[in-house]
């Protein structure tokens, strides 16, 4: 159910029975020369909206702009500061409870949202608010990935080429696929550390032209292979979700003793 | 020429010779029994897309949630704090001119969007970072707004039922136009002042159903002849704001005499 | 009851029985060659004081700085930035809730703070704290208005020119009127429009002496009838909104079906 | 020179020849049983106002809310948050430099506001803006009013009262100064601190009626000559600050040896 | 019990028991030619601990960097903004009332952080969090201080020479002593105003190599006669709180009348 | 060099030539029944303080309570919301800088701390302040730890067991070593995921006792091993960092072609 599409009454039908709601979210940013800069979020939307039509539950629209800044370098970066993107997600994500809302998967697709998603997530648990967790399709399917890609890399790499090959594939320049293994890196983010440190901050920092591994390995067929496992994963975890009782998803309350507890078995004061 | 679509070398090409996007804006709200929640978002989106194909000027991403608070008590609406949503276009414009972006008109479709679209844009326009400007297509074309209609009404009326026909007509639940006629209300927001003041704010003050104006008179035809006119308004705004000279965008200087130039003529200090 | 005139008992018998209170708010910005700076906070605190004497209802002190910037390019204009702005009114206002008032009336002067007191309004309402609302004097009789001046211009005008000749005729330069109109401009916001766009965002941009219309039609007699007319209107207000019960002014509950309704119906979870 | 009574072209020829502006600041707020709430802003004012008369300087509108939320407990005492009040006045100071004031006097009344003052004078001051100093009126002439008065107190004591009776004696229940007197203390800061430490945070808890000292002893005579003695204070520090060259004003350097000038003595790196 | 050295079962006892703990703050900052620039810190965490262990109440460790932008100009001065430092330590208290702590004693030792953890404590006040409450150790000591020094200084002087010689002597250059005092000034701050204004920011306005009084008079033996004098008032403040009614240490309620009892009275409305 | 003992002169010294410090950061939060709640910043000062000792390079003071929310179940865990930790670690960092201190390393010893320490260092990266990267130690030598631990566990397991045995073995309680295995788990966060997401918040969903691991491995000979291991990592940290022209360190430029670059060429405007 896509939120967008609806109108109000069919909406308040659904809010009366349901709970859930799912976010797409990614960002508008360089994937390199072969890729659009909204792969990110076209990849979001696409794997949000298909989970929710196959089980039902809401899908709002995505938020498409995200904390890109370390791609900055390439043309077409767009970004908002961190705490701006967490203040937008947060507003939203909170007043969704105003009509029952509050579980909430964000369908993210861009690594640079985890912490923020995670931080957001983390406020709204703390006060009793709403449970939002982030899911981030690759990392729902690495066995998969590792098996049918070389040298998948972090960004921009034959995952994302092969998704996009899938859902859009008039928009990957094919013949640009060399290139872009070429004039980027093989890249592995524990290896790169100097003495235990990440010396690093933007992309261009280790990749000239902004991606890593090797492209060429992508098909629309693994992609149509990734975009159904992926599916499958989050169709499952919204499942996962809508059984859990809300009172196990909320804080545990604090151990025992509790504060106070031996003054008023005392009578003391 | 859509962001979202284009890889970083084809970006690249843009900025070194031009200066100027579209931000598309509206809201995720309600828009009474017979129109899609996304209405606002989605007439912004296909009117920034359509002018920016017809003139290849930039077009990003669309921000699909806004201020709507006021339309909160019916189910589906979506919204951010003021502040927030302030805040997040103004960090994704400010970082637009890091790579040259300098110009920005925000399509918007959503009332409740404008005074903070205004007010970012001042605050861009006060320290000289860009000159970005909000567009509103129904204030585009009032005369044929009049003429077409005979009570547009302010929000889910005639105009945008149309519109939406337009745009994607299976999201308009025809069977619903007279409820949303008779169910709402026929409302002039200057006239129902108290004695000078407005002394509502929410949507459900003055409509039980959310919308105004009377649906039954919208065609797709009419909606195509708006989008038609609305389109052109757009595009002869995109020209000429490429026209202007950036120093005439820019704030003039403080008016003569100059703080500190008599002191200065006197050699006095 | 004029607030900083009283001692606690008095203002402890009135919140006893009261929860009503007036603020005055304007601006200090220049009016152009002929008009004092003050001249809105003195409207605005002239009408506020007027109407609190006549009716018994609290009124505070005035707020004598607003949102100004537009005109800044003029010496001696001041401002505040407008989150500023809105955070000081806000926190003035819960203040007073303290003490009972829960319905205030913002008497204003200055059209650059409308949408501000409106956000602050908004954001009182939407929480239930308390019921504030926007009053501009002008907006009160506008037919009166349209009746006594041809040109009546929306700064610095006949209309503001006759109130302070009326309130404080010392502070006007009789001698310059014909200078402040020939100086300025003949202004109409709608029709300056690009292709629907406000295009300026600073008063010099449209007027190089810092005002609008025709000045020389204004006089004391004209003066005292605008205030007279403006003081009815507010008088009015103020005894309308002490009628309304308090439930009335609050937000309206979310439509049906509730939610979770469904699942309570159902016994389900 | 009266800012608010001024057109824009005189204020025009004083920023050409002159940096410094006076600004009052008080406090709306309880004065125990015999004194107005607006008290404090009054005197800050009134004393504004006499020396900017005497001496050509500018003087803004006054700030009448201030950091009073430990009065709160009594009838009408308005307040903002401390954090509030200072972004309002570091805001309205900053945007004067625009005119080219440079050099502020914070002609303050209110003891809970002092030392936000001072935090706001330490952010223009440390980032060059500006050389905004706090002056409170009472600080100027303490030997006076030690000889004046047998017990001062601190807050709505003889040495307000005095001052009322002078600029507004009307205002001043007579009839009640006994009252405050003995519903009120004699109250020592110092003295009653608990081992070291100030262990109240509101007015109520050492006052019963909000006043401290012997109010009886007040007459509008010595009123009139606390007014006179402050105003030369005032009129003086004027004086003195209008003559110190500007780059006095502004920071220290760091003292050497200057960060990094060994590198560079030593031609390393 | 320190709580850094506590493991969670033990500090479970404590809080069952008990609702009082000990925060020891100061700066780094430069405390002139001979002692350490964590002096303030240091002497914080000593009496703190040592009040702790002889009382057995919670001690937190200590915050290292304050409010110290005002000696900013010497080698080494470490500082955070003052909003940066209020909620750093609003944010710490708040969250220990959590675990049922509800009284603080800010054990402070640089006269620099003295407004901003009144204004903490103020917030926490309020509403009616928590009471925490700040104690600066010459404050409580202020006769003994008299007696051993001549010239004690307000920073830099022969009290904190003294304290440090007690408890790190070998971080004091002794040979410098001669080097701070004429280096240095004899400095009375309410003698350095001018017409009753604070005209300076910085320490070196004050005195050229950071500090102020009479270094050599200070022994290790008065440092230990300082610190047992200190510490008995800590501990002596400690049990005066921890003896308080939890009632007694929150905010008075409102003077009567009470808001609207009035109308209830009348049965009105 | 440890900052809080020196004394300015020195430290101008060190300023003059060296750009370099070192900021040890941990947290104060529960580690289990056995260890104390400091073990994070006594590691993170300890590893600090003798890699400052080794070098000469300037080690500031610990900052001793962060981000720990998801630890506040248990006992005694003190924390700051995470955007506190962050304004207050960039205030600290960039007020180095006035110093001439602009290459940072904060010797971090608190997962819960990472996130947040690189976003803050890319604020001060992406503007050009300063150069400040986090370095976590059991990062730096994580063969060594798999090779001396058969289940070292992600919080209060055997590795930081084995580092406080060696830095202050009294605070273990070895006692307790058993309890704290058998009351943990041996915990997995990747194999944790449910269908790609990480479900939890809270150190309490995943462990009763707030650990992880088998502690009864540790032993202070094998802490000594990992001490002196990490700390040779984090001196050759130091000493790469320092090696490095400042240049490299600071953001790459835009790629090109350059914004605007195609209009200059062609002469257009």
């Amino acid at each position: 159910m896509y939120l967008p599409h609806q109108r109000w009454p069919e909406l308040g039908e659904y809010v009366a029975n349901e709970s859930l709601a799912v976010v797409p979210l990614g960002s508008t940013e360089q994937h390199g020369p072969h890729l659009p800069e909204g792969t990110d979020h076209m990849i979001a939307e696409a794997l949000a909206r298909e989970a929710s039509e196959r089980t039902g539950y809401l899908c709002t629209p995505p938020i498409t702009v995200g904390v890109s800044s370390h791609h900055r370098q390439f043309h077409g970066t767009m970004w908002v500061e961190p705490s701006v993107f967490r203040d937008y997600v947060e507003s939203l994500s909170r007043n969704l409870t105003y009509h029952g809302i509050d579980r909430i998967v964000y369908v993210n697709a861009h690594g640079g949202n985890v912490a923020h998603l995670r931080e957001v997530g983390q406020r709204l648990h703390d006060d009793g608010t709403a449970y939002a967790i982030e899911w981030m399709w690759d990392e729902s399917i690495p066995e998969l990935i590792e098996e049918v890609f070389e040298t998948p890399g972090p960004h921009g790499g034959p995952k994302e080429t092969a998704m996009i090959m899938h859902l859009a594939e008039e928009l990957v320049r094919e013949d640009r696929l060399e290139d872009a293994r070429d004039g980027g890196v093989t890249f592995d983010a524990d290896a790169a550390r100097v003495h235990g440190a990440t010396t690093f901050y933007d992309c261009i920092d280790n990749s000239p032209n902004g991606v890593f591994g090797d492209q060429t390995d992508a098909t629309p067929e693994i992609g149509a292979e990734l975009f159904e496992a992926a599916t499958e994963q989050l169709v499952s975890l919204l499942e996962w979700l809508d059984e859990q009782p809300f009172a196990d998803l909320m804080p545990d309350p604090h151990v025992d003793p509790q504060p106070g507890s031996g003054r008023e078995r005392d009578g003391a004061r």
